[in-house]
Order: C-alpha cells, then structure tokens, then sequence
C-alpha cells in the first residue's frame, strides 16, 4: 500500500500567492471594470533587455541548424555562463570561485527548496519571521513541523523573529540550530544586512559548525555603498555558506527561470560519527542525477546580462524599479504611513494603518483601491499588522497606486 | 552541528554517464587524433523542427516588449501546451485528461526523481534491473538502500531483473512493494510493453494499493502498430499510475528542457491510518512550493511540436532516428552480435561477444573502434553482459560506427 508523504498535510492552507491569485481572481470576476494593479506577489514587468534578446534569439538559431545543434548541456551549467558570474559578478566584489563552486539552475526558489536534500533530516533549521514562505514550507514537508507525531516528525524548526524592534535583522537563535537561512535585502521586509552584521552571523557559524543558506536574490538592488552584496565578502563565509542567488529580478527572467548556487569546496558538514562531509561533492551528485541543466538558449540569454552592453541595460531597468520604490515610499510617507525598506530593495514593508489585520489590509487595498499588495502575515507571524509592496510595476501603474492608496487613507 | 545526508555515501561510484564522460575524456587527451562517434548516452544530434524553432523565436520576441513581456507562469504550466497536450497527444490514444492532470516540468529527469517527495519514506519500492539510474538512485539519495544502518536507512528498494529468459519485462515483485517504476519502451533495454502486459501490472497495482511510476519518455519512437504509447490506455491505469512524458526525444529537446508528469484525480495514496490522500493535490503543492515553471518560450516552442507543420516535421526527425536504428540492428546481427529493441525503441540491447564483461567491451569499442556506447551492467547487475547503443546519432556516423565494430569483430 502506497503511503503518502503525510508531512504534506502539515502545511497551513495554500502557499501564499496562489491564495492572493484566488482573492484577485474572485474580486476581479465579481467586479470586470475594476482595473487592478498588481503590486503583490514581486513579480518584474520590464521587457528584458536588448542585449539579452540578441543573444537568446541567436542561441534559438543554433539549436535549428544541424551544425551548431547542441544536446544536453552540463547538469552544472555551462563555462560561458559560469566563467562569467567568476569574473563580472563575484571578481569586481573581491571574491575570487572556482567554477566548479558555481552550478546553473533553474530558479532560486528550486535551489533553496532542493538544497535540503543534501541535509540529514535531523538538523535543526532556524528561518526568519517574516519569511519567503518557500524555507519554511519546504521544511514542513521533509518533517521538520512536528505537527503530526504519528508521522515521524519533530519540530525542528527554529522561528527568529525579525520586527521594528531589532531593525527587521534577525538575533542569533537561543536553541541550537544547524542551518540557518538569512535573505539580505530582505524578502519581505527590505532590511539589508551591513558587514559587520553579517560578520556576526559568520562567527555564530563557524563557531557552532552551523551551515548558513544566503539567499542573495535581491543583491542587485543595493543602491548604496559599503553593503555585501555576498556573504563570501565576509571572512570565512566560504567555510559556512552556501549562497543563491538569481536572474529573476535582476535582470526579468521570472518567467524565463535561471539562478545560481554557490557552494564552496571548503565548506563541509559532518556524519553522526563527527567526520567531515564536504558538500560541494554532494550538491554535484544532487544535481547530476535529479536535475539536467538549464536550457541552452537561456544560459546564453543569462551570459549576456554580464556583457558591457547587457549589464548597463540591466542596470537602467533595476534603476527604474529603484525609482519605483522611492515614490512609493515617498509617497506613502506623506500619507502618514509607517515603512521600512525600499533603500536598498525593491520591497516596501509597511505598518498597516489603524491596526488592521494584514489580510484586513489586503481585503480593503484590493476592494477599496483595486491594488494588489501582500499581506504580510503570509510571511509568518511577526508580519501580522505589517504589508508588502513591490517596486517592479511599470512607472504608471506605481503612480497611479500609490495616489489610490493616499487618497483612500485621507 | 549540519549532518550532511550520508545516504548520498552510500551511492555507487559516480553516476553512469559522467563515468563514461570521464573514460571518453581521457581516451581522446591521449588520442586527439581518434575519431570518435559517440552512440553511448543517447543524445539526439537533429536540429529542432523549424516550425519548433519560429515559435521559439516568436516567444523570445514577445519577451522583449513591454506590451507582450511574461513574468512568472504558472507553475504547473502554460494553458496553451496543457491543452494541445490534452488533445494531440492524448485524445487520440482515446485518453481525456483534465488539464489540471497534466504538470509541465523541465524534464523527465527531474520528475521521476522529484515524484518521491509526495510519498512516505517507508514505502517500499520496486525497479527494474537493469534500469535508468536515476530511479535508483534517487532512491538511495533518500535512505532507502540501507547500506548504512546507522544512518536510519533500511533496505526498501526491491530489484525486478529483466533477462533474456524473461523478455525483459519483469515478473511481479514476491516481496510486498508500495511504488513500481516501469518504462517503456524501456531504457535501457529496448523492449516495449503489450496491452496485456500493461493491463496485469494495473491489476498487480490495483490489487495491493501501489502506485506505478510510468516512464513514458519514449512511447514516440513506437513504429509498430497494437503497442499502448500510454498506461492510461489500459483501464484502471487512472487509479494506480503517474505517467512521465518528455520533449527531450520525441522532438529534439534534450538541451531545450520540457517534460509532462501526469497525475490523474482518481489516484491515492493513504496515511498511516488508513485514509485516501489524493496524490494530485499533493504533486500540485509540491510544484507550486518548489519550483517555478518552465521558460516561456521554452513552452512555446513545446507546444509547436503539436502543430500540423510541427509535428510532420519532428515525425521525419523520429524516423530518421528509427532508420539509424534499423541499420544498427541489422548491420550487428549480420556481425554475429545477439541484440534486442531497435523496433519501438531507440535504444539496441546487444549480448557483448565472448562473454566480455560490459566495461571491458566499453573500453574494447572505445579504444578499438572509437565508438563509445553504454556498459549494460551501469544499468544494473541483470545488465551485465550488455551493452546499449542509442539511434540518435548522425545517420553517417552511426553508419560508419557499424562498419567500424563490424571489421572490429569480423
């Protein structure tokens, strides 16, 4: 007899943004005139740069002429892509990878979720809160909630608080934790991480042999000087941290799927028995067998983001979202709202006003302004009373919404 | 402390087709002159169809404007492939799938080692020997080996040999097993299932609640009239089985990346006590947490494949492949080799002469010949003795690797 995976019927009700879909979806059906602008689940909305079409139109060509076709690629990604995130992403910060540390893939949120694969499932993970709710629920689902004993679980997730109190920036956890996953700038609040901080989580690490996943998705948003924009700036990351990071928001491929992992050969975990396990060996293996590498044509697509051409083009796009944000925090400002964020990420995190619910919040924004933001409970318990917008809509749309929102708030 | 999974230390030295890699890579560093024809890990080498192309090319445009940008899709899948799925692949096999069955995925690869997620890591499961690794060894990934006992894994992975005496197609497990990888037409092997063989594993399944995992990857290369190209064709198959589909050789997409899973509303698995839990909801939860869609030109150049043009020209594709076969077969068994498949397959199972060992016949052809093919026994032991060679080399090449092994063993 067939058993499921019962750990699955642990997770709270629908992942987040599907939810939002359905509310919008039912208030859009009950109301066909309403034109809602979408400022919720993050998603980008610029059309993806010249130089990148170029080059995904040209690799397209080469899979139609016999000569030129290419078959499978490296599980890991391959040299052109990997060559150039060593030398224009990661050289200019100071941080010198071997390619064999770099392996292609086809979305953060993948590699955050698989990465867990390579974990004994009795380590303790220590997740934010709020968080992408991806690190918490894939964690439910290995069996790490402990909601239902009979299945095996145990609860062996560690929640951090992170509020206006601490600055949104997370204190080492008092239980023992073995994992640990930090987002800097911070999806959803938009706190960025200053070096010294990291630093502390560096030591904490390598103090206690934890592991830390660093979740750098939104590091090409850092509009200011002197913040990491890797944790391998810090000394001895490489003996502590994976690191992702993703073209999806830096250079809109949400729909066309590519992101990196990085995993240093000095990093290692251990067996029961205390030996050292490195892990670069055993995310090869992961992805060797349970993954066949990103299509060809949207690797070239990726490479081309870090010609001189494609990256100022890129560039120009993240500014235009950065102005985003800046008229949304200005003008949500003046409206009297309480914020945070948006400096140094695309993501606006706001108090609610009149200490509505989040959901509350959602409900009256999507219903009263027809604007779609996120509730921030939806990232865990401490986003309760707190509300997510994102910079990535077009220009217009982001104007006009924030002048919805002021004139609904008066 | 991070425990690395040291279920991953019990895999088998490096996965089959790096291992061949590696062998080739050496060979040809101290032969650079060699000329090597590589039929060994069954990559095609046709360009893609031109109708496949000019879709992909229109959706890479659409990406470069603002007014036809996509973002994020769904990610479960586009509607447009969905549906030409459900009625051009489908329906004329007499099958109807709602749409909500049917989850596009970046390759088969991926889904069949993924589909363990939505099962209990107790269930017992029983492969094929010889088999396509990756069933293995996800498997063992995951604990169920139980090579280590302290590691808490124990052994649950019941092997089914696929012989000579048997045909190759394997006879019901004695032991009790919960999960059953079968595929065909098989890899490696070649053979291809009848209705009436299919049609006693579904009875097998529905008999003791288990669920087959059907590898359907290469049910196009089917030539011969009577053979079901789905499990679905076989009554009950909706309550016992997954189906796994895949562009990768039906239409050249091995490099491209796009692949189908279906899992029908009526299948269940149970808990602990006893309960149904429909495995849909739960393969769709794991989807939408853990991954994010497939590329959007990459579906569009997918459901190409579909069109009247589209699929006339990737048929002549098929074909070609299928006559490469046909040479392969009857240029061998003129040279005196006992082989299997190559008829609704595209995959040559021969007997190495003189009782070679299957490796030793590997580095025998690769160094006498040039020729580089698959060891049966990287298949598993039942494979020892074998050897695969694929059809989707250049039609010259794989006439000349025939002429090569044929003088070879003349």
């Amino acid at each position: 007899m067939a058993l499921a995976n019962e750990h699955y019927l642990e997770l709270k009700a629908g992942y987040l943004f599907p939810e939002i879909g359905r509310r919008v979806r039912a208030f859009a059906g009950a109301n066909p005139a309403a034109r809602i602008i979408r400022l919720g689940i993050g998603d980008v909305t610029r059309p993806l740069p010249p130089a990148v079409i170029d080059a995904f139109h040209r690799a397209v060509s080469e899979l139609g002429d016999a000569k030129t076709f290419m078959g499978y690629g490296p599980e890991q990604g391959y040299d052109f892509l990997i060559g150039a995130l060593v030398e224009k992403a990661y050289a200019p910060l100071g941080i010198r990878l071997k390619p064999s540390e770099i392996f292609i893939s086809d979305g953060s949120k993948c590699d955050t979720a698989n990465i867990l694969d390579i974990f004994a499932l009795d380590n303790t993970v220590a997740i934010g809160d709020p968080v992408y709710p991806v690190y918490n629920d894939t964690n439910v689902m290995v069996g790490r909630s402990g909601e239902a004993g009979a299945a095996g679980g145990s609860r062996r997730i560690v929640y951090m608080p992170c509020t206006e109190a601490n600055g949104f920036f997370p204190a080492f956890p008092k239980e023992k934790a073995d994992i640990v996953y930090l987002c800097f700038p911070n999806n959803p609040t938009g706190a960025v991480a200053t070096k010294a901080q990291l630093a502390g989580w560096v030591d904490w690490a390598l103090a206690c042999d934890a592991v830390i996943l660093f979740d750098a998705a939104y590091e090409a948003f850092i509009a200011e000087d002197g913040y990491p924009h890797s944790i391998y700036e810090i000394e001895g990351a490489k003996r502590c941290a994976i690191e992702f990071r993703s073209f999806s928001k830096t250079a809109g491929f949400t729909g066309v799927r590519c992101a990196l992992t990085v995993v240093p050969e000095e990093l290692a975990a251990k067996t029961r028995t205390g030996e050292k396990v490195p892990l670069n060996p055993l995310w090869n293996r992961r992805q060797t067998t349970k993954f066949n590498g990103v299509s060809y044509p949207v690797q070239r697509a990726a490479a081309a983001v870090y010609t001189d051409a494609g990256w100022k083009q890129t560039k120009t796009i993240i500014d235009y979202y950065m102005e985003n944000a800046r008229l949304i925090r200005e003008g949500l400002a003046a409206a009297g709202l309480a914020l945070h964020g948006g400096v140094n990420a695309p993501y606006i995190w706001l108090r609610t006003p009149g200490g509505l619910s989040s959901w509350d919040f959602f409900d009256k924004l999507l219903t009263e302004c027809n604007v779609v933001g996120t509730p921030g409970s939806g990232f865990g318990p401490s986003g309760e009373g707190f509300f997510r917008l994102s910079a990535f809509g077009n220009r217009d749309d982001v104007a006009e919404a924030v002048d919805r929102i002021r004139k609904n708030l008066r």
